[in-house]
């Protein structure tokens, strides 16, 4: 028996709207590769505050990020869309995976990221509470 | 007899080198006008960091800043070179004369700014000691 | 008889909501200095896309940014609001005045700037048109 | 027999410092997770331009990034170093294996990213050259 109890994708897709910047766009004429951290980051940072509440409530760190940048998102793009959902959910941390799609909808990156709860003044990681682990999967 | 002995540039002339990035320069493939604000700042805090002290010995915000853009810094500039000197040094404040210099020693920007001492617990200004002043204007 | 014949503020006042980031956020919990420009610069391409179209139609580069920070905007801000106007329009070139506000409503800091209308291929300053001018005042 | 000699870090490793900046740092009083990116990024381009030339001459897109977050780097940090080594060179792309160091020389972050030689007229993928193997492996 598993103790990830939790089926793949079992948390719902979260959909995040960004307005981009004049400075995420670099000399190739398209959007910076180091634009989409931050873009991905903004968007679990939504989803977050949606399930378990705003950053001073839930705090947590990055250990991991993995993108795949698939597609380049040319100048004039006003906005992305992140799609988001938490995968899984351990003892201290959880699973992202996410997809930044550009104006056509298309894909232009897609990424899974791990982050850990993190306990501010300890300045350590701690575990998810069972309520909080519900309020993230459902 | 005034006690702001600002004699336009008592103080001598810092220069900082500073490392440009790939993000720094934008679709018109030169540095964008936002990186000029960060490489100001940067020069500033070598200059008080090297007269009164580190930003936590010596915390300070910025009230003003005023910059003319005069020549664009293309892509390839690994560098670009800050002149700075302190102009005046009032009783809560100080003001900064600067040059942003690209590679070919070029002025690409100038600018003034203000910056005000800062009591951190207090959130709030703070007297400029006069050991203090004595460094800024040495 | 003045040569800047339009009254002050005879343009209207646009207002332009910008979602925050986190790298928005400084050490110090509040919105650093230098994310204003980046505003300041979002708003006034809104106004610019809004009056005389987008950047491939209507390219500009900044001359001038004066900035006055007057409160600060303190962490778990989502989002900022700029009043933009254009105060001016010259020759060549055209004056914004913008105000940032907080959550709250109040002004975190008022800007002055001008903007070069630019002609991308000669990489040089070019005249504002009069049908141009007519939109940009309207 | 393979013309794909990749000997795990067959290619030497490089060094490279790089100056933070003010804005690298977040509310949390560490590097942000959104500016190692940034270095990692600078660090390829410096090994890059050391080996093959610079990005006129050798171009690049990133296809892919992972990076494992290990230790903060906390405020007051002047620089990082970036320690990197080319693992792989493929047909079209290269593997690069990096670390992140803070100040006090332990590891902060590492990263693996696989670079795509770029035709920046055709916009697409290019192969790499024997030459330009030979000097990326060197």
């Amino acid at each position: 028996m598993s103790n990830r109890p939790q089926t793949p994708y079992a948390a719902r897709v979260h959909e995040t709207r960004l307005q981009t910047r004049w400075t995420d766009f670099d000399t190739l004429g398209h959007i910076t590769h180091a634009a989409y951290p931050v873009y991905l980051d903004e968007a679990r940072d939504a989803v977050l505050t949606a399930t378990v509440g705003p950053f001073t409530e839930f705090a947590w760190v990055i250990a991991h990020v993995s993108i795949d940048y698939k597609r380049e998102i040319v100048q004039g793009a006003r906005e992305v869309i992140v799609r988001s959902r938490i995968a899984e959910v351990g003892r201290t941390s959880l699973t992202f995976e996410q997809y930044v799609l550009g104006p056509d909808g298309e894909v232009a990156a897609a990424c899974r990221s791990v982050l850990v709860a993190w306990d501010r003044e300890a300045r350590a990681a701690r575990p998810i509470a069972d309520d909080e682990r519900a309020l993230l999967l459902r």
